[in-house]
């Protein structure tokens, strides 16, 4: 019976997670809202299949009327009733030719990838206050972690990934502030995926990454809250390095 | 005969820093650029009577043009020699009130105390990169170390949190892209110092912060590159939590 809202629901990982609830049935999962700046088709048919289990919200993360006009709409939809699951999934990974010396993105990536889930977090609170089961899954990476900074040295996204250990630390201050009102606040690290945004040479499929990023949201609760996970993917448990996913949690 | 820039120094331990360094003998410190906003007073004391060897420069660390400026003002005043060490010290941190809830304040903290330490870094590395030295430090906080987050939960300053996690994997993206180049940045805490931002309650006085961050900054070298470092002040080694100053790396 629980009702979701994803943003970045209009491909990839966040698509993926929009189908896999769509087959849920009713006792598990009442209503998706599918949240995102475009709707695209793939998303627009899972819609006219879904019963009205699936709702299209119109969102730009970092537009505040947007996300004000869209938490109206999941308001009013929701007939009094609270929002359970808010993961907030939109993001995105601008490569920088020539490495740091010649960033010039670090502002646009930390307004989306951070501020953009701080504002729609702070929106959305409200309905997810008076939700039965308080989860905010904020989509993070193991790129973005600093302990494992090594193992990414080559991977020239810097931009990405102090926006990514930045949006860390707002789930932890999230986790922190929240903790005495029973909410679940977690990083999730989705793998390396066969997305737009990961390439075709990836690990994973976005539905095995959205099955194990689910796994997490259906298992953790409030004695999780603040923590960052790796998902779990059989196969891969073992593996070495960035393509390792056990499940474990991962460091800060 | 080293050259430091260090910036924030009209103020609380920047200025700390700049009487110190101003101590010195020629042998060990040729000439200090202390560089902020506005000229305190203090600081226009210290230059009077430091006989050239501690400079004013005008920088506004948000300001590309003010940043050209001062690049090119230190730039003429080396003479054709390098830039030896670059102390990123300017720095905000407001408060919240109100908690994460009511933040409204993320971006324009992250421009400061994240873009500003790269955008100054960016402008002065090809001095740096023809300086003896070859070090950066940022002037990082325990308080923004996400494993250490449990310590501070009652310092309502989220935006200044998110943002110093943000600056220390800047300072490790900066340490592995010129790894191969000979150099050495670092983070480095503080401590809770008695400046305009630490307040009187404060553990420290501005001259043993200073003193301690400055015998980070002279024994640290490459080998300790995008590494994160406590300050050590004898009778704090053995404190509990956010008073311990054992000169220990901090978790990320």
């Amino acid at each position: 019976m629980a009702s979701y809202l994803i943003t970045g629901a209009s491909r990839g990982i966040g698509l993926a997670i929009v189908h896999i609830l769509a087959s849920k049935p009713s006792s598990e999962m009442s209503v998706v809202f599918a949240a995102a700046r475009t709707e695209s088709d793939e998303l627009k048919q899972l819609i006219a299949t879904a019963e009205n289990r699936v709702r299209w919200v119109q969102l730009d993360i970092i537009d505040k009327e947007s996300i004000e006009r869209a938490t109206a709409q999941v308001t009013e939809a929701l007939d009094g009733k609270g929002l359970d699951v808010l993961i907030n999934n939109a993001g995105i990974m601008p490569w920088t030719v020539g490495g740091i010396e010649a960033m010039n993105d670090l502002d646009s990536t930390f307004h989306i990838n951070v501020t953009g889930v701080h504002l729609v977090t702070q929106s959305l609170l409200p309905l997810l206050k008076t939700g039965t089961l308080k989860k905010v899954v904020n989509v993070s990476t193991t790129v973005g972690s600093i302990g494992m900074a090594a193992t990414y040295q080559l991977f020239t996204v810097p931009a990405y990934k102090i926006a990514k250990a930045a949006l860390n630390m707002l789930t932890v201050q999230y986790a922190q502030s929240l903790i005495d009102q029973g909410f679940t606040f977690i990083a999730v690290s989705p793998g390396w995926v066969k997305t737009d945004l990961g390439g075709e040479g990836a690990d994973l499929t976005a539905e095995q990454s959205a099955n194990a990023v689910l796994d997490i949201i259906f298992h953790k609760s409030a004695a999780d809250t603040g923590k960052f996970f790796n998902i779990r993917v059989a196969g891969w448990e073992d593996a070495e390095g960035l393509n390792r996913y056990d499940g474990a949690q991962v460091p800060w």
